[in-house]
């Protein structure tokens, strides 16, 4: 019988359970977790700060591992049928419906309401549906990924790596912008890559703390600086210095004021995307105090939200970790990430909270 | 000796002073003003809330009327001379430099820094450069447009007509969509004219008071809802009461908060446009209480700041009043006309400031 | 037993059989056709000349009707069921996959490889799976629309309404562009409407015979010209005593030569939409000589091919012709709209194929 | 008085002049010449096969060197004065008007009539007019760029960078895609060095002769075909064995069929930008049989054409090779040049010709 690690409900710690094996419906399969992670989101997760979480639940929504049992058939995009022992991933958002008006009229299908993603909003009442766990039951309608990389490689980028890729995609960023990071968490160093990546002259980025910034200037940040010892005037200050205000600001804090700080730091005329404010952290403070005038319409900004990631995120993310070439940034990061097994969820968890370590992984294979 | 009105400093009354004719440079001419507006940032500009103006000052950024005086040569954008006798409007920013960054690279011309405004950063020291006088000097440089339609055509859309083309076309409507005003002001009207000129299936509009809103029906809004009568929680449920909320809105109302419910009242993944606020009434207030999380990230929205116009927002609005047929919706607004004459700006800046007039114009040629 | 109009093969005429009431699959329909329709792909395909036919073949691809028998259930996109006796029109294209690399990395939906149209890609053998006939079995996952309006409201826009906003999407039109139509069949025509009805200032047509350029005037276009009497380097004449070269220009003619004249006759930097060439009819002649360097490069010119509707374009073609102000210009259409009972399909199918008609419907209610 | 290389007229060997030192005009300068180049464009300007060229011709559009002497006063896009000394490259593009409709109202500054080219369509009798000369007079209203380069760096990508740069804007690369680059001269090396810089997963590249395509795999395509030995069959076999056909495709052929195979060469819904054909090289053949249903229509193709480059391209090409990080693959192109006195222009023209070198510069400073 698998095991799997599970949050049984808010604010209590983590405890390990067994579950029965799956019983596969027609075009399901089974797939033996490699690696899980531990991201921002099992934080809050297990504080009980997300709405529409039915505890009990298996946490771990981005995960690679090797398909352990298909019934019936898996395709991929491209038509091929998967076979049992194929290195895959898989997109965590189950059920988008392609059938309701934000999916075929608004074509917005990370604001489809039928989806449910695994290890957030699938509970252990529907199984094996979260990745902190020896195997993952992927039902019917799972979107696999082939992976041809180490399955280090794939999570150097984990969760954070499609929901940058949205962003990037989102700041339009052209060949010689200046690019502002806000944040250096894992979204916000898999940004400063994407940026590069996009043909940033430049990618600069605020945040903390110190070990997070170095590994920020380690994969191609020209400047960082530390969020912790420097008002917001003095933030902008830093940033004259630079010349221009950046042309594209990318938020990735979870701190509400922070939004009105990236409109504030971007030139005339730029783009702001907001990826940063996926729980609920309330209002922007009165400190903060957002002057739509000044900040928002005479500035002439255009301000981006960034909501979730969808398929073709995923894809190009197993993509570039796959490529020889394309891959080297996350190879980079991968000696910075931290291992933690199935028994030691607890500890994972309280790592992440307090940034102690730049990723934590949930690795079943090693034992308890 | 031409006579113009004249803001002597903030919260003074209007006063008429005679002004030498011009002295014309090359390449310069004369416009004999047959009308002028006063449009709310004359409101302001009188109080003293806009920041690096010149007073003295006259008033009048947008106006019509015929050249009565060319020396050299003023050409239309096809090549051809204008001559005199023609009857023109002009675009009221000088100077966008077109050798700046912003300029050149961000081609974010309505933030170059060497713009000046004709009746708002022209002062009295720079000559006949504002509408509210019997005659206009018109700079070198300045571009002017052939407008082939009566001036009561033009000045029904005003300065609001480019404003509102601009903001509508950074709201990206396609065929079908619903779209919320917030606002009743000209600029308000203007934008319901075009939104259903450019394909919104129904527009609908929330504003003040009574008469503005019977403005907004009467040209095309499919209902309205007074904002005066009715809390935020109450303008939700109406608009819930119309379906799904609307694909795209378009703030253009002076205050702060009504940002925040700009981004409240669009259906997630659409486009809020911010035109309305182009004079500092400052910091969004505790009762809105922008929240990122649930107003702009997860809701995937696209909020874009919407700063001035440029020529082409001029020369198209320039073309639709000229239009026999696609100049019909302003032919309706002419009768709720207001006109002053020049002896009676103090009357018409309070008539506009009241709201107890759609909209006020300054004619020179009624005497005084 | 419903009866339907069939093509036995390629170039033999039209008859008529009786098929079995279809065996409902679980979420599936019973359509009581009401309105089916011959458009200019049906003339093609009783010639043989698309691929991938499965002859016999019920054509009728875009129909409305009534939903005769239910099984299971039946939603709309708001996540409503429908209901026997709703009349509802339904996407003619079926299976699209949402599940291989067109539709999830690419989003490219009518290029998915899945995809089956009802009337032209399935034959007969898959039951009855096109309008020429008294019942449309409509598959399990077939998107139905609903129609609050007549039927032959609906149906004088047809399958060219949903095709020509595709078209008028791709093109991208601007409030005050001139926008040039080729071709005056019912595609050209709708476009004609809707251009106008997304802001074109004008909208002008080179088309034959005269009867559907008359149409043409009476549904708004300012100018139209017979390309039957003039070659083209009078067209280009034409055009330019209207001034400029048109900003936006859409083929709609068939014509594989209208191609380049389309790029030809549109001003620098414009758009081109491609729209006309859903038939292979060859090479671009020698006369037509496609010059890359005059034609495209030089000119800036983005050309867009477009290909197919998907969900979205129907679901606003439905909401246009519901619309009581919207739907105006099809109901200045109907009165031309030529009704064939399902016993005269090879009258129809002449009438079409001759030009003789604006629009031929199939009118299964008539009897035989 | 400095030393020129003329072209006198059509099909004439160049020869050298000597020129008058020119007469400042305010707010104009003098350029010490440091390199210039040879491109296609040159070939075909001795070759006669351009429109609108005043002969006698000083070559040379592209250009870097040293401010030597300035009247008046020349701004940075930043508004600072430049001063003698220092090293410049300037937009080649002159009398850009802003003032006309492509200008103003299309915003397509690149098809403004008024725009004049130093070395193409200035001639000798505006002066020194070319950068084939120990100076360039840059006349008042020219638009100079800051290089902080090695002048070898920054003509390493010379005027093909700027065009590469806005073929690559025009081609909307997303991060993971797969673009083919059609021609292996300067322009579509630079094309390869800029789509891997704007993300693209692979770029792979039909071209000729052999050595440039080695230079090709040396800037990081992944793959190279030489279409000398392949017809157009075995090109596309070519480009399956690579999986599905490439998501993006610049041609830079100067080919006209190669029009067509980029269309053919492209996948389904993807984007191909033209930018190869600068010179007037007639019609498609037939061979090339363009058929708009199954070359463009059927595959929802975007097709873009690209002319000229703006102020914007020039600036951020300026930045890259400035830059020490981005301008890494220029270095490496850098042993690649053939460097040619002014005495020498002839042969470095027949060079150009025959494709024996990669590229070519005229270095006034090498004496004659």
């Amino acid at each position: 019988m698998p095991l799997a690690a599970v949050i049984p409900e808010p604010n209590k710690p983590i405890e390990l359970r067994e579950f029965p094996a799956p019983d596969l419906e027609p075009n399901s399969a089974v797939l033996a977790v490699e690696l899980s992670e531990v991201c921002g989101t099992d934080v809050y997760l297990q504080r009980g700060l997300l709405d529409g979480v039915p505890y009990p639940l298996i946490p771990g929504h981005v995960s690679v591992g090797r398909l352990a049992k298909i019934r019936g058939e898996m395709l991929d995009v491209e038509g091929s049928a998967f076979r049992e022992g194929d290195r895959v991933t898989f997109l965590d958002v189950h059920r988008t419906c392609n059938a309701c008006w934000y999916c075929l009229v608004a074509k917005a299908t990370t604001r489809c309401p039928q989806r449910k993603v695994y290890g957030i909003t699938y509970g252990a009442i529907d199984g094996l549906a979260g990745g902190w766990a020896e195997q993952v039951y992927l039902k019917p309608g799972t979107r696999c990924i082939r992976v041809e990389a180490e399955p280090e490689s794939f999570m150097s980028g984990g969760c954070a790596l499609p929901t940058a890729l949205h962003a990037v995609e989102r700041g339009d960023i052209a060949i010689g912008d200046t690019v502002l990071v806000l944040g250096s968490g894992p979204v916000g160093l898999n940004v400063i890559i994407l940026a590069l990546m996009r043909g940033a002259l430049r990618v600069i980025c605020i945040g903390a703390p110190k070990q997070r910034l170095d590994a920020a200037v380690e994969l191609g940040a020209a400047a960082v600086f530390n969020f912790e010892e420097h008002d917001e005037a003095k933030r902008l200050d830093w940033l004259l210095t630079h010349g221009r205000l950046p042309d594209v600001t990318i938020e990735a804090t979870g701190h509400p004021d922070a939004v009105v700080q990236a409109m504030r730091f971007t030139r005339d005329a730029g783009r702001v995307v907001i990826v940063g404010q996926y729980t609920d952290h309330g209002a922007v403070s009165n400190e903060a105090a957002f002057n739509p005038h000044l900040d928002l319409n005479k500035k002439h900004l255009d301000v981006r939200g960034c909501w979730g990631s969808d398929f073709s995120h995923f894809y190009r993310a197993a993509q570039l970790v796959s490529d020889p070439v394309r891959s080297e940034p996350w190879t980079r990061l991968q000696p910075k990430l931290s291992r933690f097994g199935l028994g030691q969820a607890n500890e994972a968890l309280s790592a992440v909270a307090s940034g102690e370590v730049l990723k934590a992984l949930i690795d079943p294979r090693m034992g308890i």
